[in-house]
């Protein structure tokens, strides 16, 4: 890498989003500063994105649900005159690297999703108003809102032209969402991804590719009423206020190593490892809904989701060669569940309901991470509830079982709250321990009948709730051997194989954007047609057409 | 391509395979010729294959249904000593084209899924019997039986070494089946898939990778007695004598255009173009379920089938470049639905029902081919029924409207029958109609209300079956430019697109192994550390392991 990518932002500073508040509508604008790119080598033209659009992008929408808990509808439109956005930049796309490409992709999906469910779980509904031209990656961005509204100008429209004029996909769930979200009918989604100007006006509306057609003289008024009804209708609670998030405290040694409040991450690049160690809270649960408002963004669940949130991206996107990486726990479990028992008892107010939502979208992050993923249970560790939903979402998990020689902290153990029942639902709409026992479901009902009990290494294995239990004797031996056996296979049939093992079972259209079009994009993202020399992404902009291999695959 | 791949066995010329018939019971022996590969540059060791050993088992398959109706259970065993099978050859892999490479997976996918749905939907069950190592492709070939008994030798396991080994996945729906058929646990499929010696005895019993483990000395004996068992409860309607699968009239001119006797692919190669057209019955229907038995072979409907599968495999395989297929029928329509009534009405009769068995599998093997596909409703076609289907697997239609200028033939018209409603649903467990008309499903119950009717292009465009209608003033410029503008693009991002539009809604377990676990497989076989130089796959068999780029994608 050449610097780091940062993930953290100071609203102060945006340079392509701007959001106008007014009461409980937010109006966000999409204004990208052309020389605002992450890389050298592009311009931002045409309101087009790169990754430092969408990080800011996922600061606005994650602010939104905490800052502003007033909000009732969010208006997401464009700040330039003539394009609403053009989609991903094609130079920077053109002369990224694979890893960076992909990378780029799921946390553009992931951010897609958290707008898309702002509507759905926290009554913020995300309403866009396209004035335009909204092409590939920008009419994907519109796909994500729930309501999305055209002006008929005669020239404004929306497009996916990915397939015709760069020979890649409509990856960010495109091609997902207009069949499974719009139900468009599969025969029109052909030829409207074939048409590399895109449709307007009412053939928009008729092919389900927007929601409303609006004559373009009475399209800012009607778009300001649409936003009125949607916050008349949202289910949110109010008044509200919000709370500060504010700057994450956060060091980083010359080894790359993390060092937060409450989450430490050690890197051991020799061996391709790093070690992520939660620290359990080391202060009581506040003891009412107006104390956790007090404490804000210092609230343990809340500070611990963030931070874990910040080093999963810091290790996807600056660490490409640490394979794998492993959980630890460190605390006390009790005190685990007390903070996250004040949460799940005023689950009906906006901000425990919010924290323990962040908890569903950084769980979900965990999923998705393309690292061998392992938990290991120490003694002395607190993998509880909300944490103990870790061990379901690694690849395998480790238990130390009875006393260790000289060590003096607690004997492991675990222990099962409320919250690993229903709370967490992974991309496939499960918990993951109706996942874990997709074969025997009353092992999830013998699992929650032991709520609230710490379970020792024999229980928890009996249980089926971790995948070895070992004593002092084999413990460092098997981990040693394993870690060293995992960093030894291939990176990609590792992605590969725990992409597939991890979300068995049902799908959704999560899982589906994730899992099958983002097979089929990374598969594309590596073909001569897209990305070799005379490749239509290497081309574009040359005025030269790509030139294919016309071998059919 | 060097020489044309052949899909048509003679049985008494198999190389592979031996099958022994005894009453109700088959045991079909893999015993794989080791010099009798495709290819040259690889011996078929240690019962490995390449793809054809897959066409002879796509063939004995077909024929135990149609010549041998009265088996009512398989065993599949190994015809060697110490071996089952050591899964698809590795040599072959490593100099295997990339097309050929993913054409070779979709087959045999495509063939575990026929002996997967004999147990199903024909009452032919397979057992597997494994002695001795069954690793990879050998162990997908076991997962995709009814049930697998594994003998407890002290040796004999069950294995999916492909990603320690070889860099690659358990591609052949291997990491599917392994959760969402047999529901392992996600953890111990990690290690499963990670060890590259595999699991023996009791072990795989209890992780659910078999079903039975026997004593070594009794295996034969449990296996019969198996088969028995398995033969009893068949609901294989019997007694039941068979029909002859003779062999397919085809010529193939030095164009490589296919004529048989009801279907004619045309190829227009300058232009990567095939026209397939299927001509309708040129005799009436039999008149009864005896004159079916004594038409066998000759009967349309089977021979149509045939006919249409053999075309589909010869333009998979054997034209690459050719990206376009155009689907056209001629004939009388009133009498492919009378051929098609008679199997409709004798359907609880086993031949009737292995027909239209065959279709539904035909038409999935239609959705899965990765070419772009047009279906042309011209005046004098046949559309009708089980014909008309092509028209919903297709990525689009044209229809042609009213009368054409100095053309003779019946105005053009389709027919719905009962076949498209419920007969032949795609691998998505949706029919063509339901899937078309995800989100209008009042849209499926109209066009069922046209059951029967000749519908002209108005109508069929009202109703929404078909995606244009044109006159003749602009049909043919319109599809001129159509098939222009189409075989212009690359042809890596149509397969990508066609992949996600053709299946949208609910997933099974087809729909992931041919969407998300094989899109994944395609991206590793591009992978320089699976296929680069140093890659697994290279080095196989040298005794230097692969050499990896170590960053995670």
């Amino acid at each position: 890498m050449t610097s780091r990518i940062e993930f953290q932002k100071d609203p102060e500073k945006y340079r392509h989003w701007r959001v106008e508040y007014d009461g409980d509508v937010a109006t966000l604008f999409m204004d990208v500063d052309e020389d605002g790119g992450l890389f050298e080598g592009y311009q931002l033209k045409l309101n087009s994105y790169d990754l430092s659009v969408d990080i800011e992008l996922a600061d606005v929408v994650q602010r939104m649900r905490f800052e502003h808990p007033e909000v009732r509808a969010v208006v997401m439109r464009s700040g330039k005159d003539n394009v609403f956005c053009a989609g991903a930049n094609i130079r920077m796309l053109g002369g990224a690297e694979h890893a960076h490409k992909v990378n780029f992709c799921k946390f553009t999906n992931e951010t897609r999703n958290t707008f898309e469910a702002a509507g759905a779980e926290s009554g913020q509904p995300y309403i866009c108003a396209v004035k335009g031209a909204c092409a590939g990656g920008g009419y994907e961005l519109a796909l994500a809102c729930d309501y999305i509204m055209l002006t008929d100008d005669g020239t404004s429209s929306v497009a996916l032209p990915e397939v015709p004029l760069l020979a890649v996909l409509p990856g960010t769930g495109g091609l997902t969402r207009i069949t499974d979200k719009r139900k468009m009918r599969r025969d029109l989604a052909d030829i409207f991804c074939s048409t590399e100007e895109g449709v307007r006006g009412p053939k928009a509306l008729a092919w389900r590719l927007v929601d409303e057609v609006v004559p373009n003289a009475k399209f800012d008024q009607v778009v300001a009423e649409r936003a009125t009804e949607f916050a008349a209708k949202s289910a949110r609670a109010k008044p509200a206020v919000g709370i500060k998030l504010k700057p994450l405290q956060r060091k980083i040694d010359d080894n790359g190593s993390l060092s937060y409040s409450c989450v430490e991450v050690d890197i051991n690049r020799s061996a391709g490892l790093a070690s992520i160690t939660i620290s359990g809270p080391d202060q009581p649960a506040p003891n009412s809904i107006e104390a956790l408002h007090s404490e804000g963004a210092d609230n343990w669940m809340l500070r611990c989701a963030r931070e874990l949130d910040d080093a999963l991206l810091q290790l996807r996107f600056n660490e490409l060669e640490i394979g794998v990486l492993t959980f630890k726990t460190a605390g006390d479990g009790e005190l685990v569940a007390a903070h996250e028992k004040l949460l799940l008892d005023n689950s009906d107010g906006w901000l425990a309901q919010e924290i323990l939502l962040y908890w569903k979208r950084v769980l979900k992050r965990v999923d998705l991470t393309s690292r061998s993923l392992v938990a290991l249970v120490e003694p002395g560790s607190c993998f509880v509830g909300t944490l103990a939903e870790l061990l379901f979402a690694v690849d395998r998990s480790y238990m130390a079982m009875d006393e260790f020689e000289g060590d003096n902290r607690p004997i492991a153990t675990i222990q099962l709250t409320a919250a690993n029942f229903g709370l967490y639902p992974m991309s496939n709409d499960l918990t993951r321990l109706q996942t874990r026992f997709l074969g025997t479901p009353e092992a999830v009902d013998a699992a929650e009948e032991t709520k609230g009990q710490m379970l020792e290494a024999e229980a928890a294995d009996t249980l089926g709730l971790v995948t070895f239990a070992y004593d002092d004797i084999d413990w460092e031996d098997e981990i040693r051997v394993f870690l060293e056996e995992r960093t030894s296979f291939s990176p990609d049939s590792l992605t590969g194989m725990e992409s597939n093992l991890r979300f068995p079972g049902p799908e959704t259209m999560e899982t589906r954007i994730f899992g099958r079009l983002t097979a089929w994009q990374n598969w594309i993202f590596q073909r001569p047609n897209a990305v070799g020399e005379k490749g239509a992404l290497q081309r574009y902009g040359t005025g030269v057409r790509g030139e294919y291999d016309k071998r059919r695959v």
